[in-house]
């Protein structure tokens, strides 16, 4: 009587590179008044006129089972924005409703790859890829990339050797941790690794109404991709509705097809009145996006300021996305290091590069998720503390 | 660029047994008026108390990441729950809450079954059983059981053959489709297969507060179970939340760490405002749940009298849950044969036995799912069309 290895095994063993945050959890829990900036949680709430939209939708009846794959209504919503986001010819057929993306991500996963092959993604990542890859029984391949290139994948990052054996490539745009958004010519890239090799293309988009500079661009509306490329989504970080847990999975329709049997046997569909707070939300169009988007909008300008003025703490370039990747190397201190001494010291917690794998190591990650004044003071503060820990290193 | 076997087989292939459920559906989009007894759906929606709950809870700003494993009080409240019905000792380090009991059965299985073993479970069945097993990479292996015995397990039907490599073993008592309560000695011959074996036992009670006759015994409350035994619940069916998706998975603790590692990387958490209606639901304690069980037990008193007053129709002991399982054997039809003479003659959608496997052969479910006095009457339809075809055969 043993469990499975794939659920035994899901962290990997060893340090998940959380140890700040966790001490971080401790601290405020004794107390300590402490800067959090690790989670991507906005600091607002979802808007009062969605849960409006969900308690009417309630009341109305809409408590039974839904239909599995989702309501008609947000399945054609979700298509239709993202037809007209990018082109793609999008119906609901292309659609399935998840309890979110995470739920999606898995979804994709044990959709693609079967049992002991391998699953790519790009590092730095977001914390649940491995163990979500692990989940399904495949194995885990990070694609190193590097600082110097914004931490954006080239083509000959991805090795014949990572290949080998892969089903799948999932990447995140714009990303969690850097910041950064791929723009076509890496996507392209991309896209030609996936073509040569055959591998499926899991794009998470999670992030595409968080854009600062450029524009969001889907892999998915790339020459050829649409066939291979599962696109997930969310209202979480769009419409501050983390808690509701409501996204979805874009595909061929047979992918889908798929999906939906996938769905009978493992979520059995979502509550049927936030689908329908989700269609209220979606129907608000750009300007509520807009709204739940710029507080971040307006701190990372507020931080470029104070970046700029300094020579110390290196700003990846911040095109998207609630979060800012520094480069603290001049310190002479690894990530952990850095947000270790930073929490000590100054009671503000960031998340280490390290938590996000081996790539950002030197690093550490900054959520933008305190009130605008706040967030000030926390970076301002964490650019003196690295410029003290630089000339003691120098002297 | 393949799907994984596990998501294109889920199924099994072939006919999954639901024509006629498919057909009814297909008559009432065209206009038909046909009486519906096929799904486990309450005729009333939930109660309105809850629903304000839930607003009250989304109003006050539970609407971000609630925590993975659910929240204190809704895992405290559920562990009293159990601990009160089962008398063992439960704490909320022993729950898991998960978005419905589909999830929890799925979740449950991958976390007891790697790929390539076998899980056991008791035919008829839940129809998702099969499905299940298969999308977690497993054997589906049912257990046959039979009429004269209400489709109880007895010991010697769990065959050494059907053992062999099997990880698990799932059962499922108020029963769905049967309408059967297990007794102790069913239970207990249950347990020392799965000790004897070394198998975990996965114990769907979703049905617990629908018992009609005698009383539910859970299996974890048996000598030596609790350890080895998965419990998975949800708010459903006692408390006509089914579009909710809320329901737990009651196991020993180290189980539980692990399905919060495999919760971290599936659904990332049940939404709070949901949790926190189903803390308030709890709290109204038996007289809500018996409200919601009410039309149920009114309605299988109605067809206990009808059917005692003809000799045509078999009724297994109704003992719980909201469906009876009907004998139609003496008309000469097979369940789905039967099944279908009554829906094109009469317009009166009822489930093959067959749906359920091939134990329930010749046997019908009713849902008791419709207004009292329309449920009467189609049993009465039911039983004069069954002695039609019966004395037709007969002559």
């Amino acid at each position: 009587m043993e469990l499975s290895q794939r659920i035994t095994n899901i962290t990997g063993g060893g340090s998940d590179g959380w140890d700040v945050f966790y001490k971080a959890r401790r601290m405020i829990a004794e107390g300590t008044d402490v800067i959090e900036l690790t989670i991507g949680e906005h600091d607002i709430r979802t808007d009062p006129i969605i849960l409006s939209a969900m308690d009417i939708s309630a009341r109305g009846g809409h408590t039974g089972y839904a239909m599995v794959p989702g309501t008609q209504e947000l399945r054609e919503a979700v298509a239709t924005r993202l037809a007209e986001r990018t082109g793609v010819p999008t119906t609901y057929e292309n659609i399935l409703i998840t309890p979110g993306g995470q739920s999606a991500l898995f979804a994709a996963h044990l959709a693609t790859c079967s049992p002991g092959t391998r699953a790519l993604f790009i590092d730095p990542y977001y914390a649940t890829y491995p163990g979500t890859i692990r989940s399904v029984g495949a194995e885990p391949v990070a694609i190193a990339t590097h600082a110097e290139n914004a931490f954006k994948p080239r083509a000959e990052d991805i090795t014949s050797e990572a290949i080998k054996g892969a089903s799948s490539l999932l990447v995140n745009t714009p990303n969690n941790p850097t910041g950064t958004i791929y723009e076509r010519d890496t996507l392209q890239a991309i896209a030609q690794v996936c073509q040569e090799q055959d591998l499926w293309l899991i794009s998470d988009e999670v992030y595409d109404t968080q854009v600062w500079e450029g524009a969001h661009l889907s892999p998915r509306a790339l020459p050829g991709m649409a066939e291979r490329t599962l696109v997930i989504g969310s209202m979480s970080k769009s419409h501050a509705m983390t808690g509701s847990r409501i996204g979805w999975i874009a595909a061929p329709k047979e992918v889908i097809t798929h999906l939906i049997n996938l769905a009978t046997h493992t979520t059995y569909g979502v509550p049927g009145y936030i689908q329908d707070a989700a269609v209220f939300a979606l129907a608000q169009g750009n300007p509520l996006e807009e709204e739940v988007a710029a507080p971040f909008r307006r701190r990372r300008k507020l931080a470029s300021d104070i970046l700029a003025a300094q020579s110390t703490v290196g700003l990846i370039p911040a095109q998207g996305a609630m979060y800012i990747m520094l480069d603290v190397r001049a310190t002479g201190l690894s990530g952990e290091e850095f947000a270790n001494s930073l929490l000590d010291t100054h009671h503000i917690a960031t998340m280490p590069g390290e938590s996000f794998g081996t790539s950002a190591h030197g690093h550490v990650r900054v959520a933008m998720t305190v009130a605008d004044e706040r967030f000030k003071q926390a970076l301002q503060t964490l650019v003196d503390h690295a410029e003290v820990l630089a000339s003691h290193k120098a002297s």
